[in-house]
């Protein structure tokens, strides 16, 4: 380690306290290897403040040192955008704490640090709901939601993660700190600051903390879980859905016939939801802050005529909080059951809603002709047009031999994704998985243009260097030096 | 005119058809004056592109000659951002095409130049609505409206402008143009760059083109009118129904007993709608795409149990059509009587929801203290925390006196926003007339933040300078030369 480093580190621990800056190898392992361990990050310290101050002070002496900082939540990301490969990694777990519940402003305003979970759970306290939700929810941290722009399985209704925030407080990579903690829904006094650091994974400024929106509890919610032919008789049964039902439509969540044979197969309690067999699935759920509303028989009325036209085979409308819960899990059990089918190859994209279907039935003859015995699992937010375009590894095949085709396969998938205008990064981001891929299929001015901001916001390149976009800069290196496992 | 200038002019009239670069004083008029008439502009010329691509290269062009350029649309808005004071005025109105409608995706692809109505309009011909709603429909252009982040009375339920756009085209300040016209639900390719331009009023790009969010046309709408004691019992009833009606309640509107008063005194076929008196109104329209819902009974139950636990004093529900409209006709009449009643100084400003009967209270008092006899006209977007607190004459005041306190008045009313972490611009922007008091009230790093952003992508300062945001450029003078009329 340089002089210099050590100078550095020395400084942060007489601040922060020596055990709030780690370099035990032991201690620092859980801030290197990432999610789905396809990385190991190196870094020279993992550094723990524990206010917005002490945020301010750690990046003002790392601008000074020129030492790279990798923020980090709760390290759930899957594009490998927390994985240090120089520097240090600023974790924000300890800036934790719930600021404020305002019910009746219907906000909330926490630290980046507090996990997802704590965030709905004081949202509830209030009969309030925040309704971002995904598998990671117990130990995601809110600043990387906000980061990363997450999804999850609500967008339908109530946006992705930038759609929820109202305000912001982001440490510059200068050490300042922009409050913008305002819980106003109305504000036009110049540029949009906050959506500029929601979504850029920590290349542009730290989010220390913010305010966030929260929306009535619904107080009935009915789930059921559909049969159709195609992928195209979905669709048709989502738009019937978004007309008549509007806003009450929670979720639209598609999967193909071998995701539910998968999900049987291999997941504990799952239950065959319907007696006979079709290509294409849709777990449907419905929700309503009024208690009165019979929204079983709303949904029992549009599902009756979608029977009636041929839209649908079959369906089941679940009777019970039970009910609702049990078809859930056959669609939240979809992402722990494909590794025990082998390898999976693994696009999480996005088309226009109305190009969903013909994406799923071209991208999977594509697949199916490139490697005969592939096994398509393409399933996901249908309603937002956001399928997690997977393939498991056809049967008798190498795990190994199947992965080595990652790239193969990208193209293929991506290259479909790009001819119909869409995303080859629909909820997940860049990071460093997608950085070069991003390079390949952006607009080149809008790449040039994330430049432009890149370099007017962190012009020592020292925030989260090498993640979502190159840019030429001193130090540190613009690829990163992390490895395979 | 300096030789280079009329140069200029011969290079973009070769181009565009000498009839579409315009110098002629009366023809130009109107692209000077703006809405209010508190500003005169003046421009070498108002040039007039057909085309996206024309519009680059009048951009590359006066960029070459460093010539500044103003993008107008309607010219409809409300804080002289549309006003020149040098260069040339872009007007976008010929860019006027709806390129694509998708009512399968939901979306709509609308060039700049479109009349806000004509987008409403392509909306309802395939059964969807384009919701953003305001006074000036029939002549604002939707580019203006996306330039300044528009509101409107539908933002309870549909969100601003920023909300309802899902992809842009941009002209940067070099003539590239940048192509982000997406029709995606989920899009995590990197910075988000079209919130930058949204609410930006031309300073950092001209928008050309943008796809637009539908919604299912509501088929059940129901509108109330009801009578409350105090702005507090208004905002009680506002928290009951946003909690039991959730999306249903498309707008809450806010009006003052003396505001109800001058529109039945002047607007033409204005009928008193509860037979008492009452300090505060609101005016409630629900709405739904399900039309089997019965939401007038909900509203009746809703309103009722208001009534019954003394939140509320008096109310009435249109049952047909025609009562709808004449209810909204209320609330839409107040912008144009209030000149009626003499001098009127204006403030559009936001606070927390929860503060905002707060803010009424404590902003009247403070402004009838000032000036006894001045007469409070605080009403607008309650549900979104958004009141035109706008002050009319006293009655015997000379009318040239009373506006010659405007100044003191955005002290008392800002000062008052500001400490309760409000906005000075709710919905109408900053342009010319909010620019410098933005730099008293807005947090200096965000100030700084925007200079930042604004060198980075228009670094000659050619693009509507001096609005927003004060930058020291070479050229244009940062302070515009307008006089007041």
């Amino acid at each position: 380690m340089p002089e210099t480093h050590s100078d550095l580190l020395g400084v942060l621990a007489a601040r922060l306290g020596a055990k709030h800056v780690i370099v035990d190898p032991a201690a620092m392992e859980g801030y290197l290897v990432e999610e789905r361990k396809l990385y190991r990050g190196a870094a020279l310290a993992v550094v723990r403040p524990g206010t917005t101050e002490e945020v301010a002070f750690v990046v003002r002496e790392c601008a000074k040192a020129q030492v790279a900082i990798v923020p980090q939540g709760g390290n759930t990301g899957l594009v490998g955008g927390g994985v240090p490969h120089t520097g240090i990694v600023l974790s924000l777990a300890r800036l934790d704490r719930v600021r404020e519940v305002n019910a009746f402003n219907a906000a909330i305003t926490v630290e980046a640090g507090c996990i997802l979970k704590t965030v709905q759970d004081a949202a509830s306290e209030v009969d309030c709901i925040f309704p971002l939700s995904l598998a990671s929810e117990g130990s995601c941290r809110i600043g990387g939601n906000i980061a990363t722009n997450a999804g999850g399985v609500n967008v339908l209704r109530y946006g992705n993660t930038r759609d929820l925030v109202l305000g912001l407080e982001v440490v510059l990579a200068d050490g300042r700190i922009w409050n913008g903690l305002k819980g106003l829904r109305k504000d036009n006094t110049g540029y949009d600051l906050k959506n500029l650091f929601v979504g850029s994974e920590g290349t542009l400024g730290i989010i220390t903390a913010a305010v966030l929106k929260l929306f009535p509890r619904p107080k009935a919610q009915v789930v059921a879980f559909v049969g159709c032919a195609s992928p195209h008789a979905a669709l048709g049964l989502f738009e019937s859905l978004r007309r008549t039902m509007g806003d009450e439509l929670t979720a639209f969540e598609y999967l193909p016939r071998f995701a539910l044979e998968i999900v049987l197969r291999h997941a504990s309690g799952a239950v065959r939801p319907l007696a006979g067999d079709h290509l294409a699935y849709a777990l449907i759920e419905v929700s309503s802050p009024d208690p009165d509303l019979d929204l079983r028989e709303q949904l029992e009325r549009s599902l009756g005529a979608a029977f009636e036209s041929g839209t649908i085979e079959d369906a089941t409308i679940a009777t019970s909080e039970a009910q609702n819960a049990a078809l859930w899990h056959l669609r939240e059990s979809l992402s722990d059951v494909q590794g025990l089918e082998g390898g999976s190859i693994k696009h999480d994209v996005s088309v226009p809603v109305s190009d969903v279907a013909d994406f799923i039935v071209a991208a999977s003859k594509a697949c199916e002709e490139a490697l005969p015995g592939v096994r398509v699992c393409a399933f996901g937010h249908f309603g937002d047009g956001n399928i997690h375009f997977n393939l498991t590894q056809p049967v008798d095949m190498e795990r190994s031999l199947f992965l080595a085709q990652w790239e193969r396969f990208n193209r293929i998938v991506h290259d479909i994704v790009h001819a119909m205008n869409g995303s080859i990064s629909a909820e997940h981001g860049v990071g460093l998985i997608k950085r070069d891929e991003l390079a390949r299929y952006k607009d080149p001015v809008a790449l040039d243009l994330m430049r432009t901001l890149k370099q007017a916001l962190d012009p020592q390149n020292i925030l989260n260097p090498g993640k979502v976009v190159a840019v030429t800069g001193d130090l540190p290196p613009a690829l990163p030096v992390a490895r395979k496992a």
